[in-house]
């Protein structure tokens, strides 16, 4: 169905996507070639948000170089959209341009899309295929795709730990267990989220900034720190840059006049203040992540935080997927990985399932997703 | 120097070393083939001890197959030996085949041989190389070549974890952390090593017999109980089968007449033990290793322990080598990977180097030296 010319344009096209990696947030990230008499005559990849996506620029690409679209074939690696949000549908564009054929890698998982965009292609007498490469076009964007279809954020929870999993010196100390390869890696994970969040244990203790700094990245992620009690000092520097990289605190409620104080002394600086409380006074984390999809188009979360939270992050089943760094030597006695409950029996286990290792710089790298 | 063609003739001769790896101990796993006129002729590796080396088998099999080695070239992994051990030097033997040239792929580190078999061959008037995929040759031979240049066997300590590296439930349970897989692979590492030491906790709370079951072996490694004041129960299942995996305990003395009639007990089973205490009255442990190897002739030590004994041999320098297994899943409280002293400060760390990962099954594998 495929030929070996078609997949290396749709390689080529992902390529494209690639670099829509820290910048298409909350648009999926996609990637376009356009091909005629065997060259590529066009190429493009999603903007910042509000900007042409991946197939408006290819076919703005194509013109700046005085080609013409029509009867090429246009690899693209999702379904071009057919709704109008915050720029007109792709599909017309593409209509118009009068290409022979469509090669989508995916289908858009976005109900209001989902498949009327290239039934749209065929109607006006484009062929079309779908699937090519679908896996690497899905790897691309897990964040939209659980938005799409579960109304949730993918949640990567990063850890950086001893062999022995420990995160810090029983003494709190804790910079740095990994290299600096490895810490730039972490950059480039949190440059692709559209939130990082931490907790208030974490920023009180560590005191991070949390913005991305060690990859080149035009758009930062906002900043979310879980604070129940609205315990987060003012002079954290978290709280600071608000204008480059939003900082939203969710507390568990602002039912008292100190917490309403503490909230509007918050607010004065230009940080929003969210309370959504559990059952037991602390933050419903698995309301917050409904939210975040639902209300701020958060497709992808990347959490840094410590013992307690981690914990109840993994006790709370909010976790899609684990970024754990092991540094190359034991600690001994220290503060471990996550506060999970405690197994009974082997037995009751829950299983991870490794999907990615390496070795950055002289540490070891493990993804893992649930089983 | 080296052609495409030697690389591959060695890579068989190397291929051949690997059938001697649960088999050669305690002599060096070696490989042999004898190519002329653009054929192999010969092929060899070396036997059990007290059995033919290398080179006496790739000659036997050229001569079985009614092959004549003069004027063939032959290339071994390790240089030939030069002295009489429990078999007559290879030298000899390969000068009265009259090859015209033999490559070694390193220098024998025995210093009984170390470079005088090469010398000799040289004075036949054969044509001599040496050093070819020299690092794949050491891979194959550490234990032989720690024992030879450093009077002491490789010291590999396995330990299997959860992700949060714990070994064991707090209530002990550990069976199993790891799944069938890696398990199997254990019993690879177990069957290449001199001998499979443990703790006399281990033995009390585990019961393990230690021995080699999942993979094929002609050979079972000794079996050593680190158990300083000789507490390892008569009943133990590591206890059984002494004829076939012999079993060694070491205590820290033997002063005292209950210990004496222990030792006595421990005796009339056909289990050795040996007596050897450091100035705390613990087993001294890089005298037992120096023993091992100077006495026993021991090149690598598998060790399967607990949480105290893997400290100590961390504490004392004792381990060249980490083996690794992390199962994905997180144990939260639980038994910790090992008693080492705990960091004041990161800086004082103590880094490993790790040179080799890999899934097995659903764990993951790490292995790691001494940086």
């Amino acid at each position: 169905m495929y030929t070996a010319l078609d997949r290396q344009w749709m390689s080529e096209a992902l390529a494209e996507a690639q670099k829509a990696l820290y910048l298409a947030n909350p648009n999926p990230r996609v990637g376009c070639v356009i091909v005629k008499d065997g060259q590529v005559i066009g190429r493009g990849f999603t903007q910042q948000v509000g900007g042409p996506h991946a197939e408006i620029q290819a076919l703005a690409n194509a013109k700046a170089i005085g080609k013409d679209p029509t009867g090429s074939t246009i690899y693209v690696t999702l379904e071009p959209c057919c709704h109008t949000g915050r720029t007109p549908p792709c599909v017309d564009a593409l209509i118009a341009a009068k290409p022979a054929k469509v090669i989508a890698a995916m289908d858009d998982p976005n109900p209001l899309v989902a498949g009327n965009g290239l039934e749209k292609l065929k109607v006006a007498g484009i062929e079309v295929q779908c699937g090519l490469m679908a896996s690497e076009a899905q790897a691309l964007n897990r964040g939209f795709i659980s938005r799409m279809t579960r109304g949730l954020p993918w949640v990567r929870l990063k850890i950086a730990a001893s062999l022995d999993g420990k995160t810090a010196l029983p003494n709190g100390e804790s910079q740095w267990i990994t290299g600096s390869l490895a810490r730039a890696d972490g950059h480039h994970w949190r440059a692709q989220a559209c939130a990082i969040l931490t907790g208030v244990g974490t920023v009180k203790e560590d005191d991070p900034i949390l913005n991305v700094r060690d990859v080149q990245t035009q758009r930062q992620p906002w900043r979310i720190i879980v604070d129940s009690k609205l315990e987060t000092p003012l002079t954290a520097k978290i709280l600071n840059d608000v204008d480059q990289s939003g900082v939203i605190i969710v507390c568990a409620n602002v039912d008292s006049l100190d917490s309403q104080q503490k909230a509007k002394a918050f607010e004065a600086r230009g940080i929003e203040v969210i309370a959504m409380a559990n059952n037991f006074g602390k933050v419903d984390l698995p309301k917050l992540f409904a939210y975040l999809a639902k209300e701020l188009e958060m497709n992808e979360i990347h959490v840094e935080s410590g013992f307690k939270l981690n914990g109840s992050m993994l006790r709370e089943g909010c976790v899609d997927e684990l970024l754990l760094y092991y540094a190359p030597f034991f600690i001994g006695e220290g503060i471990g990985m996550a506060n999970v409950p405690n197994l009974n029996s082997l037995n009751s286990r829950q299983d991870w399932k490794v999907i990615d290792q390496c070795l950055i710089g002289d540490d070891f790298r493990l993804r893992l997703i649930k089983r």
